[in-house]
């Protein structure tokens, strides 16, 4: 089984994540945890490139296929490897962030992105974990960490198009992206997934 | 006008373009130098890991679609901008480079290639000049100049895959691709790519 996890920044996932990992692991199953973009030596050079603020100059075309080199480096050297491992493997961030991010809330349109994608779209996750959540209430938990990075600095507006792109995603992928309500504490939100996970192993 | 320079490793490129160069100043030509992978800030960061020695996990798909953001980029800070300015741009390699190197040579599927792609299709040179010459003595050569990179560093037989790469994109845009016979010196490779410039101009 292949796990991505998605969601506006803030949301929780990272949290939400390791209580899955924990949940699963007690239960026997083999998981390997991993996170976009970035995961494998390669992909993190690409990361680098990508979320650091002195890059005020990357294109958003430029983005989109910085992702999808970052996806295809990570599924090649280690999703890919892990699934015929026999492992569960729980990705923070997968295809749907971009088709969410650059397609719809840039606006390059999801079509176009899914053409930078066309490795990814050979290994699609088994379900998406999709944590919709107020981006502004997000946006604010995400700031107050610090160390913000070039897309935690975009506008509230850009962040309200993400869930507009997340929610086009969850009409167009019903099967697939499975919807938590992530407006609530985080110790609702893990009984809310785990609950969803159940039903779903 | 937005010509491109594409031809094996050691065929002679760098020194061609100065001297084409050279002769359109004279002309009273207004014109701007520049090469791929990179030229611009972010697109020699990706330059970086592309030719790195160090990255020898970096995938032939990866590398395909880091090809494609940087040439993105590129366009979009450099080339785009230059020719509305009403410069004439000349470019050491570019789209046909990952069409016959990803596409062709590393068997990725030039149509695939094509896809990543998609925006430098938006903006195709005027004219290519493709150096035809024998890759085993250009090699020698690209060796011999030292600080060999990742890809001056594949096989023999990949270089001769790029050669028939490039022979079999002739035949695919035999209109805006010229091809210069590159086994000779090179005061008469330039002689003989300067006849063809004054031809087209």
């Amino acid at each position: 089984m292949f796990i991505t996890f998605e969601g506006g920044e803030g949301s929780g996932k990272t949290t939400l994540i390791k209580a899955v990992n924990t949940y699963l692991k007690e239960k026997g199953v083999k998981t390997y945890v991993t996170r976009e973009p970035g995961g494998s030596l390669i992909a993190e050079q690409i990361r680098h490139i990508i979320l650091d603020n002195k890059n005020k100059d990357l294109s958003d075309k430029t983005e989109a296929l910085l992702f999808a080199a970052s996806r295809t480096q990570h599924l090649e050297e280690i999703i890919i490897p892990k699934l015929n491992e026999g492992y569960t493997v729980l990705c923070d961030r997968y295809l749907d962030s971009s088709l969410a991010y650059q397609g719809y809330a840039r606006g390059l349109g999801i079509d176009v992105v899914l053409k930078f994608n066309h490795y990814a779209l050979e290994c699609l996750p088994t379900y998406t974990i999709y944590i919709d959540s107020d981006p502004k209430k997000g946006l604010e938990r995400a700031l107050s960490r610090g160390g913000a990075n070039r897309l935690d600095n975009e506008s509230l507006e850009f962040h309200n198009r993400v869930r507009e792109g997340y929610l086009l995603l969850l009409e167009k992928f019903p099967k697939r992206i499975i919807k938590i309500d992530g407006d609530c504490n985080l110790d609702a939100l893990i009984e809310r997934t785990l609950k969803k996970i159940k039903e779903l192993i």
